[in-house]
């Protein structure tokens, strides 16, 4: 199938400087996605069908990100039973606190796959659906296991930088 | 008009025993209301349906009761111009400021008019229904009138007795 | 009538940037408003002079901004049986989360309808507002249906200049 | 003068059983105290009037308890320049917090002394009103000088039964 | 492939009552799972035993639920490729926030999905892993659109029920 | 007496910024005071002599000024039968919540009178205590009065000066 | 020497049943402790002679236990440089939280070494000065690398006794 | 032993500017020290390798900073049985309140000595290294003696300057 693998949505196009780390992840990882914005309260339709047709279209995982009170990913959440992903946006008075208790508190029956507020939340949202679609195509978990080396590499080398610096090496 | 003026919803039947108290209200304002269970998450279409067909049944105002990520107050202001009054339930680990936040921390374009968490809460939701309603018959505003005169007796009576309990009388 | 619609006091006149995003949507929906400046704490004559007088000026809504310890909406509240729309305003060292607080944690009898922390907040007060007004005005209703739709517009408009963006259109 | 020197409000006649902590102190000074029941919201004219005929009836200090949006005592400093000691009751689903923040975080030109939510807090609003009475009393600072001895003693005496306990002795 | 599908590691067997939530799930849709008490703090070299030999014996995804100070998960994903959805147990002082914020706010590079706080989040970590496994077995995707089904069912089962209590049937 | 009425310390120097709010206000009202460094940590000796010292230099209440974990106002109230006004400074990750908590949540026993996180709450110390005081010096009182009635005037021209902006006049 | 080498200092003779837990471990050890009540505001000369004594007794480590503004561990540490370890007790209307901030957000130059509300803080206290007393001595440094083995036999056996429950044994 | 005595290990080199502090403190007491780059997600295996090896070299303290859900300290503790001490590092949308949980809130048996979030605790975890060197080296117990009286001297000097600037000199 050529269309993409993962879905992402986002409440506001102002979101877009932080989402876009879950695509470079996936870019980084050959992972074909599609960005839409779509609003669980000012375009709760349209967020229901991308929700209810993703699956159709092949997708496997859907990333959605939003802020305040947070409600894109759970509405997602209850019209498909694809993986949702969600990334708390930080901003505005409680900075992302309340977007991360409006995603990661879900009652039982609807799973939020929650990460961390911001940058780090969206990049580890595109590797979580890298992980997810992994298990079913082998050369992906070859890759990511390259991906944690390459990590552990670069912690090794900015140790080895640091001990340079301080005069160790 | 002889349906209900005022839709009670709430995500889970265990909610009961907190939205009764707005319904209470409205029976001693002798405001009609309508009480029914529906889930932003598991049943968003019958959530959408209520929401949207409300003011065509003569609904003036809608109350949501939820708890955690509470998106039902949220889902049901996306689907409706009428007012929606949000009732944060207590409990699980975060005890309601998780409903809290996810109610009122919603973004500009779809208000929420958000009460205090628990049965304090949903007392008001009824009142403030009432006050919406009364805006357009007078003799609701009358009755207004008379239950704050009459809180503020109980203030009184309730100083007299404390008065007597200390001998002060 | 010819007066205003909608009272909107404030704590203090460094909050009109805030508070004005209520009175923007008002002059969109063409609903006459006031903005007044009166301390709950400072001039607690004039705040309930204020709040006792409304009803009998033609006011519909009071909408009270504050912060830190935001009594302003509770004394209002206590001196009216109009529908009370409350605006924390973020600033000091708790950024708001003090005035939400303050505000949406009413005791039963008095309520207080809450918004977000903010210009969000600000601009909900103004909407709900209208749709309280709007029970009554079938105008009104209808141009609070057209708004929705055209905020999904702008969502939609949103998603297709991100389309373009990314080379997909 | 031989009316009452403390006057201790609360905001409900269920706050009692933690507001008599004050009382028991001021007790044990021997400072003569008045209790009532007032309601910043239910009651505002009473709640106004003590405050502000309090100083002419030879009140020396002030006392407010009250729980969740807790304005009573700002209402209170509002309409009096003595001083206002807070006293937060816990209850509800923020327990508390939401009352210390409606407490002590007011606005300049209007200060509330905030003790600690609950019984500790109202025991020490009751030596805070002795303290400040006593500044004109010297016999009273003589026994708020016993009074820190006799803690001294108290904790010495703790020490000493738990050194027996462990078999120190 | 007759192994588990999904491994449960837990930190301690205090655990169980609540990850026996995720167990449930999985036993309903017919999914085979493991269970495992293992510490990230006091068999450090069991744990990441768990997390690197998992994907070898067949296991697709791994649910970590541990309390306070939780790094089972982080330390599991540290291990491993496969994804790990970890459930923050209530209790201590902080009641889960503390395990929540342990393990929500994972560093860019590591995902950790996470769900709610308690059972409602266990139960979910069971579905989230059955919509895991789903998108390589038609058959277990059916189940879920089934899943979905009944609990729309059920809450309007509810809804009438509680419409017959009220007498509007 | 010509010494110092009121004692101001603080734990730091870089604290004078924001207590200088207090000071400003007790020469507003010709009330003489001290300003002092000590720290309750750091140079514990000299707090506890700047405590147990002030009553005998004829001061009438002591300010606490510190950050973080603020053990300043504690330590000195543990040394005196004066009032002692807590103001917890802002600052650091927690922002003064930390500040706050160390400062308002004191034992029975032990009172200390917490006013806001920084600059209103060290105004507001400095107008405790002119209250208490006032409470001998009945100039004073009518100044306090004044005070209340300029604060008002001043609320009154803000409002005069927004209905000028807005057209009303 | 044949005193104590671990001084565990606590604010209340009611915080005797979280504070043993440190005993017990030391105990466990073969460290000699003593324990003793002492608060830093109602008994602060007492509590400033246990600190400034400790070192010249041969105790090596002092555990201080106290809650609510837990002022108790940063008043020991301004009087010693012996090593400062605190363990936040819950209770009152914060739980511990309040503790926990007043413990571990000591202001730079008096560090105070601070372990989880409650009584697993308790038990790592005790643990953390077994630590720093075995830095001197093989012996015990033998015996916590055995105590480290017998928590990981712990878990294993749990996992056996869980499988074996399970059926999978 | 010429080796270093205090292990510095920190998550990210973007963590260096605030661990430094500490840096500073042991250079200042003549302690030698390493700092190394660790991370317990991206390098758990370096991680455990640095702390299960440090008492072989001389070690008798670790400190590890961290940011976000700061497994780091945790993860070290898990591997050795020297002292570990925590420094939470701020940032993110939580600013290090989810640092300080992940690492305070150990459970029962790994002890991890936190400090204050940032800078401060950095340095006061550097000093609480030297305070359990110097229970093994007189001469370094001394120089913390010296280190006490010169806090509690710049204390006064930075009063005598407050006083010149007051004019009160």
């Amino acid at each position: 199938m050529n269309g993409p693998q993962v879905l992402i949505v986002m409440g506001s196009d102002s979101d877009v400087a932080i989402m876009e780390e879950a695509a470079k992840v996936l870019d980084e990882f050959g992972v074909a996605w599609e960005m839409r914005v779509a609003s669980a309260h000012r375009s709760p339709k349209k967020a229901a069908a991308l929700a209810s047709g993703a699956a159709g279209r092949g997708v496997k995982a859907i990333i959605a990100g939003a802020g305040m009170a947070a409600h894109l990913a759970g509405v997602i959440a209850a019209d498909t039973v694809l993986p949702v992903i969600a990334v708390p946006i930080p901003g505005g008075a409680l900075n992302g606190v309340d977007a991360l208790y409006a995603m990661v508190q879900m009652p039982g029956g609807i799973p939020v796959a929650t990460m961390a507020i911001g940058k780090a939340g969206a990049k580890n949202a595109g590797l979580l659906s890298v992980q997810i679609i992994a298990l079913g195509d082998s050369a992906l978990t070859a890759k990511l296991q390259e991906y944690k080396q390459t990590m552990a590499d670069e912690v090794e080398a900015k140790d080895r930088a640091l001990q340079e610096r301080l005069g160790n090496s």
